[in-house]
């Protein structure tokens, strides 16, 4: 069999049986093919079935972050139901020789039958904190690698800026309208992150549909450009949306733009919005022109290219909420999480369950098994990430004897059973509660966005007398 | 009614009908909130039938960057016949009072029947390139911004970053390994646009699957932590894929798993892998090594981290191919075009097609409908990007005259048939092709990794004579 890894550059002539859009709702070939291949080997060989336990864990927050987000956890939940091969993915894997017949027959009644616990969705997280664990057979749990890293490292990029941005909005919300910078699918995903990390609403429609999001958005520069002139355009959106509704007031000028707001919804208009300038300066003026008219309970939106250092530089101004594109679509400056997905333990010969971790240089990481906690200060505030190592047994069924440890894991999948609280709409809410409490529980200078060292150290406790 | 831009923060407590997946193959909600209220007030003011001309273009390159690669163009068109309203999307929209009864009525109704042309997907863009140019009333047109940007600003980040690595690697292959970095969705478009900039293959199987690109992968560390020992691993791996598969040899110790390679496929092992380390020492020890074992045709792949740099950094070590992750998926720094979606002309109360622009600051644009052209010097490389603006009527219908002008505009849609010659994998080869004669007629020096200018002026030829 020749490995295509070692003579690639060919491209197959014949056209596969799509044409571009999936033609199931499977998940399972959202996979590298090195899963399958590995699997194939190990099914020959009886490894396959030796019971593993595989860990998602980041080796180091993005360089200046003090904090990480974890956000997908509820996605890779909904995922799993449909991580299946049926006929359209099975053909494919056969028509292209990806793997064997055996492997195909394994592939073919593969349900994920293991456990997966993990940082509940919300919460934060640091280097090497444990935030995902699978355990299952090697052929069960491996296959899960792709999908896995894939969702949490895309979501929790999103979460972790979103969270600055919230937090450093304050009281002022946050509003999602990135959908055009990023992939269409990662926009919804982005979306719902933006929301568990603090984000009031989305513009995003399948985002609202599917996760029971608010949505939000009134009309482009399109729509004045398309009228004859402004004041006609106005006219139309308040007649069509209410005075309630929000105008956007830069297309010409700013200060004729508002007194045309005024002239078309009266002083109940509901807001005018600002999508480019210097929005600090000119909300200060905007907010002048609509107190003069007797305008107060008009709000003032501003949307122009913001991020967490926008929305902080905005907070004297005369602002009422922030809507937010790319920045925070692509993580601000980190787009993903370099969130790893390892076998840190393996059943052997013996059948006992080992500990095992790649030696050679850079990328060592500690094997074994991990419990996981936040140690808390008198003060209630996070003093330390705690990991908890060594034997496997005690590991598995620690529980802290100590109030000031708050433990972290919780089981999302048990016996292949995946626990819906954390998935669907009330997944994100839940999602969205979990990482308010946890952000409020990081220790004080946390939260402020210049470069620093993570917020609290990850420290190392072991069970077993060792260092 | 009232605004929730005005009034954000509420979360609906009732759940939605869908619990987190897709229930429809629909496209049609990928889509922003406010193209569907500005709809709803066109469609009562009258204005939505005006004829409207919209254009997707950047207004700059990411820093220091020379060239953009158009991506995305065959997704767009494949997602474009699926942009419709079925009950699930108009029951929600209904539910939710997103828009009134006489839009729904026309969304129900929704099939777009206008015109798309632009460059062809693979195509080398600057800064104002008319890449994709939609044609049609408002209303059929301004609802397909948020997926049309959402598309291409995201292949278009990935293909302009691929082509940075493919042209550093000259004829060495890359192989884009990144889908764990990325959404998972996303990940199988990028897949896509790092083949459409010259990636050779994947290691995404739906990507293969979806657009008959060829698949890659063997093995990862955990299959080798897996098993008791190294040399049982490469025994299995060897007895299941061949001797001309690809060994991961950076687990414990290269030199030793090099021998452990050797040992378990002899010299026609296909191919070892470097995942770690200082890889062009180890690639130059490793092809001693080989060589030395008379292992002449094994292959070197490294993998680690790589980006355009890296690899052109490894131009002399004895590299065969590089694997390349985080650094494509995420547009090497670059993660999103900035491409708008603007309204360029529209139809006036006289019936004829007027041009439009913001005008307010910063963001100014030229109205009016524009063709594209590439002009070519003697040598038959590009020296300008040429915008053809001025009369509608002479630019719709505008042929040089000039054989140095290289048209850029092809039509995609027409009567809202989509031309089918674009999509799926068909298109995808011929993106392929697209790009490589595109890149190669770039001016020399054009391809350099360090930070300039845009490699060619973009420039207006106006047709009514003025400037």
């Amino acid at each position: 069999m020749t490995d295509p890894l070692a003579e690639p550059g060919r491209m197959p002539s014949r056209a596969p049986g799509r044409t571009g859009t999936p033609s199931s709702t499977a998940t399972s070939l959202l996979t590298d093919r090195y899963e399958l291949t590995m699997l194939q080997a190990a099914l020959a060989d009886g490894t396959a079935h030796r019971r593993c336990v595989f860990e998602v864990f980041t080796r180091r927050l993005p360089a200046g972050r003090r904090y990480g987000v974890v956000a997908g956890t509820g996605r890779f939940l909904e995922a799993l139901a449909d991580f299946r091969f049926t006929t359209t993915e099975l053909d494919w894997l056969a028509d292209e020789r990806v793997v064997d017949d055996a492997t195909l027959d394994f592939l073919a009644g593969y349900r994920f039958s293991g456990d997966v616990r993990g940082y509940a969705e919300g919460e934060v997280f640091f280097p090497l904190s444990p935030v995902l664990v699978v355990e299952g057979t090697f052929a069960e749990a491996v296959l899960l690698e792709t999908l896995a890293l894939s969702v949490l490292n895309h979501d929790s990029a999103v979460a972790s800026a979103a969270s600055r941005m919230t937090s450093a909005a304050v009281d002022r919300p946050c509003l999602e309208m990135g959908a055009r910078r990023a992939h269409e699918e990662a926009a919804v995903a982005a979306a719902r992150a933006a929301v568990v990390a603090g984000f009031a609403a989305t513009s995003n429609l399948e985002a609202g549909r599917r996760y029971g999001l608010e949505t939000i958005g009134t009309a482009a520069h399109a729509f004045t450009l398309l009228h004859d002139d402004e004041e006609a355009a106005f006219a139309s959106q308040v007649a069509a949306l209410g005075p309630g509704t929000t105008l956007l007031v830069d297309t010409y000028d700013v200060r004729r733009g508002v007194e045309r707001a005024l002239a078309a919804a009266g002083t109940r208009l509901g807001a005018v919005r600002l999508d480019s300038g210097d929005l600090g300066v000119l909300a200060q003026e905007v907010r002048a022109q609509l107190d003069a008219a007797g305008a107060r309970e008009t709000k003032v939106v501003v949307t122009s290219d913001l991020d967490e250092y926008a929305i902080a530089a905005l907070a004297a101004a005369p602002v009422d909420s922030y809507g937010v594109g790319t920045s925070v679509v692509t993580g601000s400056g980190a787009p993903t999480c370099g969130m790893v997905y390892k076998l840190v333990a393996r059943e052997g010969r013996d059948g006992a369950l080992a500990p095992v971790a790649k030696a050679s240089t850079a990328k060592t990481s500690t094997g074994g098994r991990k419990a996981a906690a936040r140690r808390r200060g008198p003060d209630g505030r996070a003093v330390e990430e705690v990991l908890v190592a060594g034997d496997d047994a005690a590991v598995a069924s620690w529980v802290p004897d100590d109030e000031a440890l708050r433990t972290l894991h919780v089981p999302l999948v048990t016996d292949g059973e995946v626990d819906a609280a954390w998935t669907g709409p009330g997944g994100v809410a839940r999602a969205r509660d979990r990482h308010r409490a946890s952000r409020d529980e990081l220790p004080r200078g946390a939260r402020r966005l210049s470069a620093d060292e993570a917020a609290v150290p990850t420290v190392t406790l072991r069970l077993d007398g060792r260092d």
